[in-house]
């Protein structure tokens, strides 16, 4: 494929912010070996990932200080520093073509999750950490009314934005109409759909989930292939927009190693 | 079963919360006929989710006051009131004995999910939303070091906690021992498991998640019948906590329903 097909427009933008907080976050970002430039710790703190931090960061020559509560509580931009804060290289975002390479390079299927304006943080950065466990191969998300990839994102992630390619585009159905041609499915999660159990999501596909608030758009749900709906046994609405990524795409990673004989 | 047999001291507490935040959370109040004393609603908003609040309280009687922003900012415990915030009865906690009625009720098999001090109050409101979509009867949490049925809690459960049962409790591993008398087997989620498609989850099942740091306590752990593990394919540990119960339950739901024949 050629990259003149996507948008150029929206790939490796800086990022705004360039804290990393939290310990499991900057623990996966040392070893990562993401650059850190400053790293800010508790003085005192001795537990066990504190511990850690210090190894990683002695390892790769990355000068520590220790600093008071007061002090990261100042630094800190999500308020969950959890005595540890880094300050490194921003999260760039990858191209559309980047996440295809990397299913290439595995010689796997595409698996492509896409986000129709998540505004949650915290549901972003969960995203992005299922889509590194599931095996997805990157992460599409829209330009406008969506979060893009700030600290509380990094820090939910857990680590995985040192791995997972995250695009950001102007048009999601746009992007969707260009992956089409390079042969991938869609399946748009809403509540009208076919029970996930009845769909056949082994091949290449991208997973489309919907904002907090209104589910999948109306424009983009009709680039949709298949409509998949999760089972729905109680009394309220919807899953959690986090959780309902977690279910389908593990629906995805369930029927593609069966198809491959695995269990 | 006699109700003697659990810790009676954890259940009925008052709550230390009774603000409703959030559109959806208040929506799902007013329908589920919980008494709200106070209404305070953005003085001007006309959307559909607000329009839909003042049909639901007018219908029930609840007075409404038109506040200012700041008003609303100033009530607001989790800064994300959404222009809407009720007063209502602080939830109560339920008694592991009315998670066993509610399947009796049902002539289900019991499903509960036990939490092993899930500290973050956006995990627990999740797993409480993805109980009570994945048709689960109950949700267990202890009384120490855990989070609580706070405001936070209740406006991520999106109303679920009006439907579905927590109960809380001294001595999780006790509570446990008690409930294989009553025919549970326990699973409990961890990375040294068999994988969840390998084991049989259909019978009466609790689902044990562990903390977001720690995973599942060794004592907690020791008490359950097998260790499910969900397929990791990427590069970082673990799943966000709810998205693992969301996966988990799903697991449980798709075997349930292809015992019972359907799909």
């Amino acid at each position: 494929m050629k990259d003149e097909g996507f948008e150029k427009e929206s790939a490796r933008e800086p990022v705004e912010e360039a804290l990393i907080e939290g310990r499991n976050a900057v623990i996966e970002a040392l070893r990562a070996g993401k650059p850190v430039d400053r790293l800010f710790i508790l003085d005192g703190a001795q537990d066990g990932p504190i511990q850690t931090v210090r190894r990683e960061a002695k390892k790769r020559g990355v000068t520590m200080k220790f600093v008071t509560k007061e002090r990261l509580d100042q630094l800190s931009e999500t308020g969950r520093h959890q005595g540890v804060i880094a300050y490194a290289a921003a999260y760039a975002y990858a191209e559309v073509e980047d996440i295809l390479a990397a299913a290439r390079a595995k010689k796997e299927s595409p698996f492509i999750i896409l986000l129709d304006n998540i505004e949650d943080p915290h549901n972003l950065g969960a995203i992005v950490r299922t889509a590194n466990l599931a095996g997805a191969h990157g992460v599409i998300i829209p330009k406008n009314r969506a979060v893009g990839l700030t600290a509380a994102v990094a820090r939910t992630s857990a680590g995985a934005l040192n791995y997972t390619p995250v695009a950001r585009v102007t048009n999601l159905g746009k992007t969707m109409e260009e992956l089409k041609k390079e042969g991938l499915w869609f399946v748009c999660a809403d509540m009208d759909g076919s029970t996930m159990y009845q769909l056949d999501l082994t091949g290449p596909i991208g997973l489309v989930i919907g904002s907090e608030g209104d589910g999948v758009g109306r424009l983009v749900k009709e680039k949709c292939d298949f409509v998949a709906s999760i089972p729905m046994k109680g009394d309220i609405d919807s899953l959690n927009a986090s959780v309902a990524a977690g279910v389908l795409a593990y629906e995805i990673v369930r029927q593609r190693s069966f198809k491959m004989g695995g269990a």
